[in-house]
């Protein structure tokens, strides 16, 4: 045991991390079992160690962002790892059929959680801090970001593409007078999405966007992108394209991107969150739009997601006396996947994109509104 | 002959262009050999034949315009241009030396030339039309939209890389009181942009850029890029980021953009215009900034060099008289880079791209101006 222990201090080190230290973000150890855990399962076995209590710190989003940034990570990278990238080589982890899975086991756990955990519009996504201060106003404020890049007009018809719980259907609907097709695959959050825009010209469909191909003015994809996986990169942006009515039609991409290209999620990630995901990088972004698309602006504001997970996470602390029945595992697995996801972003290991696309161009330079 | 003329109308009719039509953009044949010359010769063809007189066209930048829009220059594409591009697997266009070429041949042609037909402080790269309406305010706004997106204080020290005749290093100095230093290839650059920063604390080195290693507060590229080559790209990306001294320090790339990638250029632009050069496209550029920088912000305003060409012929077309030693064969060579430039940004085949990037990144969102 102890020469575990002194290897996963060694790489954990230059992070200026200690064990049993006493900064916030020192890891406190409860199970001397947590070392060849690590060692053996990487990523997967720091995550699963923190499910079942062996160890803790004051602050997992500062433990990360510091780990992060010296890429703790790759070194601690198994074989495993290698084969599940290699495997996506003979296997589309994103067919029509697996990519139901994420629908079943994250989306549909339980409308409850959510409702809880985010905003008062259910939007499952990176808010926008930029001028708001609470969680309401700052998805409010990405709304009308997103509205503002996309030129919405009233009479326009919109195509959503991973439409969530309806939330930004609804808000183009009410606030800018548009008709929304929103396609989602979780049955739940379709569900939920009719409830939410009823009564509004918006139409909720349980479908593949691969199954989608009508004229709309625009098309707007929030938080979805980071399931379609790499194999599907280049059908997803045929399908941003062939639904865009006029050459001038505008497509907005809202994503989490990655630093570095690779093929699939970290293997905790991977696991017990969003099955068969994986985040894009900028080059398998634009590869895939080649051809397709014409870029006309993109923005990074991967910070603000950072404030956003903070801020669910402070959302599910204060709600969990009223939310029986997850258990105490599962509560820490929900905690370590809000705090390690901010601490990823504070680390500027990820990023949020807001891609704009115009499918032909127009003869016009394209003038992102003034809030960006 | 008639077969030629007659395949030659068959490949521009989609593009709506008719030979001896009478709208502004239709051909007037004045030699009938040019047909077989751009069946055989392909673009290579198309300029030559232009260039001695063999046809002419009212508007020649709506013509490449219209054309480019159903991309008829693939489908004149020859044997040759397949050897050029695969020639660049195994002969870098772009080392140490050659790079030297384009200073030799494109930007020692003539200060006089520049001079003319550029704005007063010898820009020759894109301008920002947004809220101007002349060439010379154009630049000026380009070059504040630049200071204002890495944020430029009094005393920081920049890296100018590709610094042309010195008009945003001088700018930077006396607006927002900065250090610069500027490189360039061109012995004629070199001199004039000293002569142009004379009594500034502005250095210009005749420099490589690949031999720069030093610490600056801020790197920009204003127009240079097009010549680096992907073969080059990734070692560009790291001088970007080895001559930044922070973390959160801020480097811009104002570069053309391509729709697709290739590895080399037109034939007719690498013969006559830009030796050595090729237009990068966003697959290329984020594959090459891929694990060394953080891409912050990403601005296309392609149109804004259609109005920027169409500026400078304008400005040659008046000047001509004065310019004397040239010959008509150059003139007619030089209208037709400059319409057929303008008439590619038209049809959005060619982009102007500004990247904001960090070193590593700061944990608050970039925040681009407002003028953006």
């Amino acid at each position: 045991m102890g020469v575990s222990r002194r290897l996963v201090q060694r790489v954990i080190r230059p992070a200026g991390i200690e064990l049993d230290g006493d900064r916030p973000w020192d890891v406190r150890v409860h199970d001397d079992r947590v070392f060849r855990r690590v060692l053996t399962r990487g990523t997967l076995g720091v995550g699963e160690s923190y499910m079942d209590g062996w160890w803790d710190a004051e602050r997992v989003d500062e433990l990360v962002a510091r780990a992060q940034r010296v890429d703790v990570a790759s070194r601690l990278a198994t074989p495993l790892d290698l084969v599940r990238s290699a495997a996506t080589r003979v296997r589309n982890p994103q067919t029509r059929e697996r990519s139901r899975e994420v629908g079943v086991r994250h989306y549909d756990i339980g409308n409850d959680l959510y409702a809880r955990m985010l905003d008062r519009r259910m939007i499952y996504s990176c808010a926008y801090w930029r001028d708001a201060s609470d969680l309401d106003a700052a998805q409010e404020a990405k709304l009308r970001l997103v509205a503002n890049k996309l030129r919405l007009e009233p009479g326009m018809r919109l195509l959503d593409v991973g439409c969530g719980w309806g939330g930004a259907a609804r808000h183009f609907a009410e606030a800018n007078g548009c008709e929304v097709v929103g396609v989602t695959i979780s049955r739940e959050q379709a569900a939920l999405a009719r409830e939410h825009c009823a009564g509004l010209p918006v139409e909720i469909r349980l479908q593949d966007y691969r199954n989608v191909d009508e004229r709309f003015d625009r098309v707007y994809s929030i938080g979805m992108f980071e399931h379609v996986g790499v194999r599907n990169h280049r059908a997803f942006m045929e399908v941003l394209r062939r639904n865009l009515a006029d050459p001038d039609g505008l497509a907005l991409l809202h994503t989490i991107g990655a630093g570095t290209s690779r093929r699939t999620a970290d293997a905790w990630i991977n696991r017990y969150i969003f099955p068969n995901s994986m985040l894009p990088s900028a080059a398998q972004i634009t590869a895939a739009a080649e051809g397709l698309l014409v870029l006309e602006d993109w923005q990074n504001f991967g910070p603000d997601y950072d404030r956003t997970l903070m801020a669910w996470h402070r959302n599910v602390e204060a709600a969990w006396p009223d939310l029986p029945g997850y258990g105490e595992r599962f509560r820490r697995m929900w905690r370590f996947y809000l705090l390690a996801s901010a601490g990823m972003f504070r680390a500027r290991s990820l990023h949020l994109w807001q891609l704009v696309f115009s499918r032909d161009g127009s003869s016009d330079t394209y003038r992102p509104p003034s809030i960006r």
